[in-house]
């Protein structure tokens, strides 16, 4: 519920309760907005960041192409006006490949790391179902959008058990989307096209937790086994029968996971 | 290589090898041509069919819409062009889907079945793929057409790894695929949307066995495993590390199993 | 670090730390000196409470069979004794079998509930490998008690990198064992041969964290899956690469698991 | 039914049908005797050719200790006697190290080789489970041989489901089993302990096939990974709902994949 200044973009951002600080950052089709359910408990214990990136929610949409060393721009002038030297932070998705960035490039600015459904670069299977999505959005059609880009975030057995939800939300997209929300997620699965950062896992200093889903269909299981692989002791937890949108699918094995390994001063344990 | 007529359609067929007959009933985007590398391994002690269905290859393609018992009453009618009573029937994917109207709706004429990557009923989720499929056919754009649908009927893995195939694979489809031949896809889509044989999988009596790929995300393991607690006595195998397409990714994995299960005298092993 | 009598016995507990209670019931091997290292962290935002159960650590070791209802009473006194209506349970193992004893008989004394690498009955494979252990139990021989009950709650990949620390182990056991303890293990192994409350699990009204293994080879994922369905609501989380004993193979995960869920409001989070 | 004499002892052998030879290698517990009831399949196309190995079943039991060289030597010295330049080999467990070692290192006396639940080296954990069973072994006792070995090899819902025939069967073991045969179970099991061949996995020549098992508690996944990735080429079918002794458990699928293999001539398929 407040802005700053970035590059001459306006970014919104949103700072509840206090504690650890915790900074969420987004998946491609999310913003702030899609955490209110998770404030509550996000906030409980921690100083809960969230920011919408560029071309997110309230955020500004710009009219150029960009890749994501911009948004890890924007993650450091966040925290800059925050005056925060270090935040932990929990990133879903696409805010999982700009927190590797963050915390690969600036590893003093991280404290804990969580890793949601999230890939190390972007395979070419990957990149082929990035295009099939621009297609989607270049159309400004909200149906084809969200036959689309929707149900593969999801797995199965959520979707067939949610199907008046999935209906409803189809509509809400389709009232709500403009052709300027399209545009700003082709730019925004444009910027992960090139997203590899193998390299730089290894130079990732925080204590990082992956949280992978069973039935991930756009960052599958193979991909997190490499993430976990590539990071000095990293943690891994799998959320069963659960999709790539595990916060919508699975709250509480999400919040149990992402607040349990925040909070809790695991790095003390040592057996024997 | 012959073709016979029903219901005032052309119907393209080939008929290799002598031996015990096995049926091969296509995948969507797949004709008879996709088997060119099996058939000497799939004829070597078998009478190999493989028919294109309607809509499919170098069979009539249809000006109307149609549901799947189209195809059913095809494949009977092929079995009486051949005069077969009986025959074993390999389906794959949507192939399957039909293998599982005949051999539960015509237990007699249905020999063993062997069912790939193949589901039981269309769930809202699958439906909602193959929406986005029309969507890509609908464009008559080749590269549309293969970025939506293509891809992601391999695994991750193999995509990777074969990135020239692929791209190899994507021209040739741009170059051969006609406005008619992606109508027919997206009939043959459509005619799958009511896809429910649930309730019919208990009256199998063939011998089935149910292969399925650890990686298919267009028909999951949580659909496999529903099919086979369905089918009395089903045994199943999984492929792993491999996509929905398990004959490209895996042809001796895939291969073994089929002639293995079809030409074993399986049935008579009791233990103890 | 104090005591308290219970039907003549005297049973042995640990009370550290404040905030909402939660109580650790162990597994058979264990004690509440298994939970030492765990201590600094499950005591940073809660009351933690340990007991070693009959036949375990410092409690009384008994002269007579007895079956896991004697744990459930017990652990009611406990309750009692410390004057607590309510408390959250963690139960590991065995610990979790009189766990959800409590919870699904006596629902009004459990906040929440974590039920780790725990199964809803006692299945003929699991009591033959119970059998297997009372056989090396009676030899009172350390070295076949150990080779024959612990390397099977590790995983493979766990033990191989851990040789040193099982020989270590070994060592100690050999040492520090009694015969009264290897008969102590032996009643709690058949105290636990009944074990059946898979008529139970509806009762349970605490909300519920199962926690599995991928490879926990005594209380295998069927098993998780069995007690997830069976439990209203209950939430899943699997640890990769880890067996049985997953405390000590990812204490980070184990940790991060239960006290997220134990000290997250997530009862709270309602998706749209 | 018949014999040969190998460095003075004496070796049984079965040798049914007739085509391209398939020498099947038997597990620790098993001998031809095991095989009775896939006689008929597995010759159904196939020369069958079975053999005791040294301590097993009709096959000598000797009064000295030894490693898997002589097993690779007696299987040598089968096929001189057979006048058998090469053969394809089908090895179970402990059959299936002694296949790897001829395979490995006699790259021109295999075929094709199927390794069925086997693992390329004798790990610290399964070694340690291979010394319970020597305790048990040890004993003479038919029930602490039992309890200790048999279900281990089992999954837990086969176990569950067929605990009248495993009552059985330990009735069969106790009536049947002599000290020697104990003796020799634990000769064989020792003579395993040193077993390592990841050094020799990329000498095999064959094409190879890997069976695994989805709960296989002996020789886990894991395992059957690092076979797989150890050879060149190896095909890998997971055999779902399935212990340790696949062929007992699912015989359907056990025999497809094994007959299907060594019968397709699946070297000749090259997708595009």
């Amino acid at each position: 519920m407040a802005t700053f200044e970035f590059e001459s973009m306006i970014i919104y951002y949103e700072d509840h309760g206090q504690g650890e600080p915790l900074l969420i950052l987004n998946g491609i089709f999310m913003s702030c907005l899609s955490w209110q359910a998770f404030v509550p408990a996000f906030s409980s214990h921690n100083r809960l960041l969230m920011v919408d990136l560029i071309d997110q929610g309230m955020s500004t949409k710009v009219d150029y192409e960009y890749t994501q060393d911009l948004q890890e721009r924007l993650v450091l002038a966040f925290l800059d006006h925050l005056e925060l030297d270090k935040t932990s932070i929990c990133g879903i998705s696409y805010g999982g490949e700009i927190a590797i960035r963050v915390a690969g490039r600036h590893p003093q600015r991280v404290n804990k790391l969580v890793l949601a459904n999230t890939t190390a670069y972007t395979s070419a299977w990957l990149r082929e179902m990035g295009h099939s999505w621009e297609y989607a959005m270049a159309s400004h059609d909200g149906h084809q959008f969200f036959k689309t880009c929707i149900p593969v975030v999801y797995s199965p057995d959520f979707y067939e058990s949610h199907q008046e939800w999935a209906a409803h939300r189809e509509e809400l997209f389709v009232r709500a989307f403009t052709p300027e929300i399209y545009d700003g997620f082709a730019r925004l699965t444009r910027s992960a096209e090139t997203h590899d950062e193998r390299g730089n896992l290894a130079r990732i200093a925080a204590q990082t937790l992956v949280i992978s889903s069973q039935w991930d269909f756009v960052t599958p299981l193979p991909n997190q086994s490499e993430l976990v692989a590539g990071i000095v002791g990293a943690a891994h937890l799998i959320i069963q029968d659960c999709g790539h949108a595990a916060m919508y699918e699975k709250p509480v094995e999400f919040t149990s996971a992402v607040l349990g390994f925040i909070n809790s001063p695991t790095s003390e344990i040592l057996i024997d």
